[in-house]
């Protein structure tokens, strides 16, 4: 380590200073195409008027209730049909669906309870919190957030099975069009609820409309004996017929209880609704029930009716339209737009979910249970950070399960009666605890909630523990230990932070302040460093070059000298192994080794005028402060030296140009 | 903007300092991981002593020119077979192997007149950049460069193919197997070129003898009328025999020309031999040209007697081995002897492209004709970016060519004919001028290595046009315009860097100095900045809370005066939009605004003992600093504060998890 101190100084004399006028702040490029894509952003305050009328909440939070009526039905018959054939029409669709339904109006009445008492958000995270405990909340919300990632996944997929049945051609671009789809959906909820409401309205609608038709159609053929005109199935009837078993029975009412997945979504939603926000909530809440029951039954009926055998070629939806609107022109039209309006209504579904799974996560990373970035609104005041993840999270799966609904469907519906389970048994035990005015009758509803979810829970992980629902009866646990050492850590960082502030403030300063000045060269940005150096006056006030080339650093010594930098001398620290981080270190590490001296390492960092230009050199000075960052005391400061600051003259270019060239 | 001050200082009161002892550097990881893939790390005074002797030069440098003869012959029949049949083998291979061989002598001679002249490293670059200019070089560079990640590409291809032809069940698995190849060459080229030259020299050494043996083995039947007894050929020989024109002649001898790739490697390598570097370089050049001429002819003439047909179930090389070595047990042994050697140069080959590649990089780099990473050597002394970018590129042309040898082979050659040509015109220039003794023998060998080369280049392109080289033709002046323009980029950076760096260490201090330190909460990371701020003794400090939420900003308000913070006041900013940046960007620039003041800006920051636990927040300071890097005399420190640091006891932890709990 050489020093190199210069006799005279040439540092002092005052220049004139440039003229007080206001400082303009350069345009962000990055920040630009974010307000293109995802609109002007919002005030904190504009966050009320973001909420929805009935009318596109329903749009919103039924799409993915009703959105599995398209496969509902078929998914009971896929169970039975190959085991005892046409007496899974005559004798079990039916009545395994009223028995669905009958869940299913439990559900509605016990959730018009939750949303009664939870005006805020009575999602089953929070009511689970509320009257369980935190823990419990975990899996509740762990098991309601891998059934939102999987609706997305199912859901689009099942789209795109509607998509390449229509146009075959599309088959192998599966993948990547579902992971587009997710994609705009994405993006359209980055924007904002109220634009996404719009947006999907129209097919929710559709699909309503279409199915009411259907279902009115259907029955009406049939009263005026249109059932005999109904053409013959195209797949011929298996011919195993077996003895229908309890655990027969059981098995369709599990396939079927996909149909569920969903209903919990307007009672997590409440505050996107407008005031009052629990009324508007409870009457959006029986429309939907009533809608979904009406739908199920109806196709359920139709089905028996018809006969309609699942085949790879056709939706049981699909030949039960066909049966329905008949042959003609018009029915052709109408089974087209059936056809669209499922497709559509299943890509929209995802939607629901890209409505709750942000919100519930901020709700887990509120209580510091997942990472607080969730909890951080973004540009338009929604969740961005969990409506990414839900992206990412649910492409992933299209991507491993190549958009195959049937790989999907048995690790389904799992965990959305966990926490239906879960959130009712929360409600009984509220009303046991406050005793409300209508409690008792409260808790009859509430208590036949929780018994009911608890046992279809049960079914269903029996039923299809061996098909994939054993990955999520394993992966919730294994999320919730997670998420409790997760939030272990923030609690560990919360005490050690507000550990004692009072005395910490009171801390006295160090005695001694040293300022070193990291030089690779002799140029404008290590001037300007040394100017901002000398503004401190501390203690000790150096210059450091790191000589990973001897022969540059001697030069560079020799520099320093003519241009006589008398305050600010330059050491020259040797580094044979071109490890400077390491080298930077050591120096500091000197420095504070009397435990008296607070260090401030200035980088020089240039400032380029366009991102490529900065591309074109390495990232020295990051790494630097990284590596500093290790040691207590020692403050890395950027000085910034910012390109196009001085005028160049063409003369002067050319010079340095002529330079640069070979010499002959 | 609401300022707090509050009456009572609480702030000094002086308490004990920590004994003063040594300070520990804690250590990294990451580094420790890289020392044990890549070995201990080298000092710069080692570099010497990382060199070459002569047989594993030979093994490094000669394995991508000699394991071209793997190919070059079958290439020569593929071009003429389908055209005139017989006649192929009877009049035109042999005669055209020859005038290649004559081409490949005067290139070595012309390499032994460059390699004298330049005795550090003559590559093309050098000596067209020493010759001919800057632009010229950048030409040759650039081709050369194009050709060496070709080389990757071509040889793990064709080595993928040899193995999948020996064993068809790893044929689906040849992209991966390929890129994991193409990463197993360049860890060993991390690891530095001594090792690499051990490690390769074994299969290249193989395939030499194997070579040799084969070529003498059918040289002795031959004699010993051997010929007779070789198999018939398996595929059956075409009927369409048309007249052989010069057209068809040049196509051959084109086709031909990839057996002349990597002959400019040695003299590109000339500092990693051994002192006295040229002596050993022109030695192992000799050597390595005697190998190939022989090799090449060798194989030449026996496909012509065998008169072996290309075909796809069995390379020419592997078909003139079978009828070399006969069908007896040793035989047949010598035969997987010889494809497995081939199959092993193929793959090791695309080592001599990791010796060359990262080299000639750096001599575009130390040009400032390409990225100034590019120089750095790494860990190990080698230019690690430069074989990391070599990877990175290969391993795309196999990704996207799905290491199909026949559609990358129209792109090669043609780039290395554009270097020789330059490099020997570049001799030339400098014979001329120098006239040196025995110039006029030395201009008379590389003039007509000039107009050699020039020819077969223009040949190479017309007749490879259609099929590829219109790619690498209009590809190199793209790059060297681009080239041209980064060079451009860093003159005017260098120019500015360098302007009146006199005038600018004398710039006057500005006479102002304030502090702001960034806080979100009153916790320790706080506290330790204000400690921090207090050693700067600036003319203004005041601690800035940009107010997301203005109840918190209330709260940490409150606070703040609770705990008596007289010293440094602190200003609420309300942040509606959240935009933070945008907001502390406008509290600097208000500070900025007299154009008089130097800001420090203090950005606490946590340091966490695990990975992990940063991922679990948000990196609002970083971006802070990227933002305020925007304006000038914007100083950013961060202060860091370290997890750890004190000692929180079990009571505390299990009360602040107690506040933490539900109510009921």
């Amino acid at each position: 380590m050489s020093l190199v101190h210069d006799p005279p100084s040439r540092l002092d004399p005052p220049g004139p200073l440039p003229p007080a006028s206001g400082i303009e702040i350069p345009k962000a490029r990055r920040y630009r195409i974010k307000r293109k894509v995802l609109g002007p952003p919002l005030h904190t305050d504009q966050l009320e008027h973001e909420r929805l009328g009935k009318p596109p909440a329903l749009a919103v939070f039924a799409s993915a209730a009703l959105s599995s009526t398209a496969y509902a039905s078929e998914e009971i018959l896929r169970a039975m049909v190959p085991v005892i054939g046409l007496l899974a029409f005559t004798a079990f669709l039916v009545p395994i669906t009223l028995s669905l339904v009958t869940v299913l109006v439990i559900l509605i009445f016990s959730y018009r309870q939750t949303i009664k008492a939870y005006h805020s958000a009575g999602g089953a995270y929070i009511v689970t919190k509320d009257n369980l405990g935190l823990l419990p909340a975990q899996v509740a919300g762990v098991a309601l957030l891998t059934d939102y990632i999987l609706t997305v996944a199912v859901s689009v997929s099942a789209g795109m099975a509607a998509l390449y049945s229509a146009a075959p051609a599309l088959y192998p671009y599966r993948v990547p069009i579902a992971l587009a789809f997710i994609a705009i959906i994405a993006v359209g909820n980055l924007r904002g609820v109220k634009e996404s409401g719009r947006v999907f309205a129209v097919p929710t609608y559709a699909f309503i409309v279409s199915m009411f038709a259907m279902v009115i159609m259907g029955i009406y053929h049939g009263v005026t004996g249109g059932f005999t005109h109904a053409p013959v199935p195209a797949d011929p009837i298996p011919v195993g017929v077996g003895a229908a078993s309890l655990l027969l029975v059981l098995k369709g009412f599990a396939s079927g209880g996909a149909a569920m997945t969903g209903v919990e979504a307007i009672s997590n939603g409440v505050p996107a609704f407008k005031r009052p926000e629990a009324t508007n909530a409870r009457q959006t809440l029986m429309i939907m029930g009533a809608c979904l029951g009406t739908m199920f039954l109806g196709i359920s009926i139709l089905a028996a009716k018809y006969q309609v055998i699942p085949s790879e070629k056709a939706t049981v939806i699909s030949q039960v339209a066909k049966h329905a609107f008949g042959s003609s022109p018009a029915g052709h039209v109408a089974f087209i737009f059936v056809q669209a309006a499922t497709m559509l209504i299943l890509v929209l579904a995802a939607n629901t979910s890209f409505a709750d799974f942000p919100r519930l996560a901020s709700f887990h990373a509120d209580d510091a249970f997942m990472p607080k970035q969730l909890t951080k609104r973004g540009h338009r005041l929604v969740f961005s950070n969990g409506i990414v993840a839900l992206a990412v999270a649910a492409g992933v799966l299209v991507v491993i399960f190549g958009a195959d609904v049937t790989h999907l469907i048995p690790l389904y519906a799992i965990g959305v009666f966990t926490s239906f389970t879960l959130s009712q048994a929360g409600m009984s035990v509220r009303h046991i605890k406050l005793r409300e005015p209508g409690w008792r009758l409260g808790l009859f509803i509430n208590g036949l909630g929780a018994i009911t979810t608890a046992v279809v829970t049960v079914v269903i992980g029996a039923e299809k523990f061996v098909g994939g629902a054993w990955f999520i009866i394993l992966l919730v646990p294994i999320m919730v230990a997670l998420l409790v050492r997760l939030n272990r850590q923030y609690e560990s960082e919360a005490v050690e932070l507000e550990h004692d502030v009072e005395a910490a403030v009171t801390d006295p300063v160090l005695p001694r302040h040293a300022v070193l000045v990291l030089v690779s060269d002799l140029d404008r940005p290590v001037a300007r460093a040394i100017q901002y150096a000398r503004t401190m006056h501390a203690d000790e006030t150096r210059a450091v070059h790191i000589a990973v080339d001897p022969a540059h650093g001697q030069q560079l010594a020799d520099k320093w000298v003519n241009l006589g930098m008398t305050r600010v001398p330059l050491d020259i620290v040797e580094c044979p192994d071109r490890r400077i981080d390491r080298s930077v270190l050591d120096v500091v590490a000197d420095e504070l080794a009397d435990h008296r001296t607070e260090v401030t390492v200035l980088v020089p960092r240039r400032e380029y005028q366009h991102f490529w230009h900065r591309l074109l050199h390495d990232r020295t000075s990051d790494q630097l402060a990284t590596a500093l960052a290790r040691l207590p005391h020692a403050n890395v400061t950027f000085v910034p030296y910012h390109f196009g600051s001085v005028t160049i003259s063409d003369e002067e270019r050319e010079a340095f140009h002529a330079s640069k060239q070979p010499h002959h």
